[in-house]
């Protein structure tokens, strides 16, 4: 018997703009990563997103991102760490007061796009990031990409982690995400995504890009709820994991 | 023997552009509204007036206001009530984590600009802003317009709430500061403002533009540091306050 | 015989935002209606929009709305008349720069959402937004609200102007269209809306929300390319304008 | 007898943020280089400059920037060369529309911050700058660090084009600017900054933080405004270029 959390990015709509069909995600997810307002959401999507999790019995966490909603956080601006940090604490902070007003606890926070990237990749951004989670509240969770630095700073400052694979996503040999302006960054096909998230549950075991096979902790696993078919791919992951006994809870 | 509370708002800087002598202010005064970020402020500069508060021993407030940086939250945007509450909501969480890191606790709220004088006026936008408190944190105190509309609702909703006046700004009959388009919004004189405020701390009276005198209760008195003579009208009004035995101190 | 221009708000996506099938709507439309880059739109966003316009023959607009795109530009900011003015020229040479790179003039200018509303009822706005395009290029033509203080102002300045009229909104009986927050606001039938246009441009009339009928100059229809059913309506309308001897095509 | 262009990167405040002695720089120099409401600026602040620099007499810049408000332009945001170019079509159109209201022309346009460094040392951005500039209108005069990609680029499509240097920034062997960063990339002393000036104009060389000497076109020089001494440095340095027959114009 395997256990698996199953996480999504929500809560990425933007005033008149929507992206994500959140209303249906809830209900196949454990955790939220919900979007604080700097590269995605504002106050009021924030508080729907929190509301619909609460309803749907689903782990909070807070998904801080760089401050540039055009480019919906996926660039690395050169920030300092110490500028990072102060993001950090400020977008945690914000969430925490919407998971206050539904009288829920903050569960977990998972950077996003350029930021995860580059907390993945280099310690100095890795220990901004644990350091702000650690000093706003030690008792939170900390997910970021499995075997990655920021699952070292993590663990460094006394943090849990939780270790994150993709399944719809590719990796380099060195376990990091091949990059979204790859040809090969994503995986097309439900079918082949459903079996490598399986394989890597069960094997613990990931295959990168370029085939070679890369040793992983898998403790929770990003899936993505703002493609055209995000629903059916879900419903079809639900009936394989059932399948192959890998019982879905939050960490 | 009277005792006064003297707040400024700081923290108002933004990037590369300074507003206000943060540095000097704090230690004349015994409250800091610190902005959120929304009309002014950015987390760094939010950071640093945190930790100047608490190097001074300040007590920290969180001053909420529109996301209207261009307009320094000066412009009264229609938003909805709901509107006004979840923008609250998530300002006084992001300074919350502020004073966290620094190990110190959220003393006050105090809406700014157009929220500030929406919410004197309007007993709905009183009421998502002292909901938006209360629903946060029920322990942090109000700081509204001496008999405003914003002091009836954190009353109702069971704040303790702090009346607020302003020594260098006219007021209406009806109570209301005079709308900084008007001429005479502004005390202009130093020693004219000095003598306002003592006027309001031991007679508990204010005199409207009109001459009409309006009883007023008087907790705090907001102070500004942005002008070119604000040290210099700080360092005068300490002397008088000491010499009408006014003791300052944060309530 | 009659003739009729069809004009769209187009280029409101922003960033990895998307709001309307603009690649669809271009199709049926004689005038496009470009968001500037204040209320909706990107620098992208917009170059795309231009280029579109120009593939499918469509002629250019220029549509400034206020700078809040968390809402939409359907906020109305307190700006001043003159504040306006300068807002609008900003926007307009911001448009004027992309139809030049792609060898195309500027055709029109057509204030967005609030902007729109308050220039169509405030003599002051109308003024300002109508100043703002003379002086830019007294060679644009002016889109506003049939009837309204808009027109009227354009005219005053020496523009041309074109008198536009919405077949999916309902009216009050002054004229102005019913606010968006009013349940009766949108007319959701799509026969309806055809008979509608169909009736308002053969009978110089518009029926009122109250039933009363109001006399209307009809050059342009704004139609809407942000709904679901946008591209149905939009072939059915075309059938039905032929069916009726009504010619479409730009001023 | 020599001639140099004396230019100043003005009309940088925000709303109710203030940066640069605008009113008082406007005397000393002959071309501005205005910001364009991305990196700095908004409308307002951006007619007020080009008023102005009309009524002083100045050469109108356009001088566009990352939009980066609160980093001032002065973070490499990783935008593709495309992005890169529509960004700097919109600006120069926005500013084009301001000289046209006040009946002047655009003479020529200066990168800012990040994207004048950026440009300056890769060929594909300065070729998407050079490119925007020359489609939008290849009158415009492009002025850019001297010797630089930048330049190159603009000869490449046909500019014409003005080589700056900078007095009051050390440089590299390389000729790019020591960045920002670094304790040496600022020249402190009045005295030493107008000196060097005077060695880059008569002879034709810059003295490198290194101590090497770099051959140079000087056509332009980069004066600041926004330092607490901008205006006595001016004061000295005009007097300076006078006794050392320096004739100070526009290009």
């Amino acid at each position: 018997m395997w256990h698996i959390d199953l996480n999504a990015d929500v809560g990425e709509s933007f005033g008149h703009y929507t992206i994500g069909a959140d209303v249906d995600i809830f209900s196949f997810i454990t955790s939220a990563n919900i979007a604080c307002g700097f590269h995605a959401g504002d106050p009021h999507v924030l508080n729907q997103a929190v509301k619909l999790a609460v309803q749907n019995g689903v782990s909070i966490g807070a998904h801080p991102g760089l401050p540039d909603i055009q480019g919906f956080g996926r660039r690395w601006i050169p920030y300092t760490a110490s500028e990072i940090y102060e993001l950090v604490v400020y977008q945690i902070g914000a969430m925490q007061a919407f998971t206050k007003i539904h009288g829920v606890p903050l569960h977990h926070v998972k950077p996003h796009g350029a930021l995860y990237n580059q907390a993945a990749i280099s310690a100095d951004m890795a220990m901004a990031v644990a350091q702000a989670i650690r000093d706003v509240d030690p008792q939170l969770l900390l997910y970021g990409l499995a075997g990655s630095e920021l699952i070292v700073a993590g663990e460094k400052v006394g943090l849990a982690v939780a270790q994150e694979v993709f399944a719809d996503r590719n990796y380099e040999e060195d376990g990091t995400l091949t990059p979204r302006t790859h040809p090969d960054a994503l995986i097309e096909e439900d079918k082949q995504v459903i079996e490598r998230l399986i394989f890597m549950i069960t094997k613990g075991k990931i295959k990168a890009r370029t085939g070679q096979e890369l040793t992983v902790n898998v403790d929770t696993v990003c899936v993505h709820g703002d493609g055209a078919r995000a629903v059916s791919l879900l419903s079809s992951l639900q009936k394989q994991l059932i399948h192959n006994e890998i019982t879905v809870a939050a960490i």
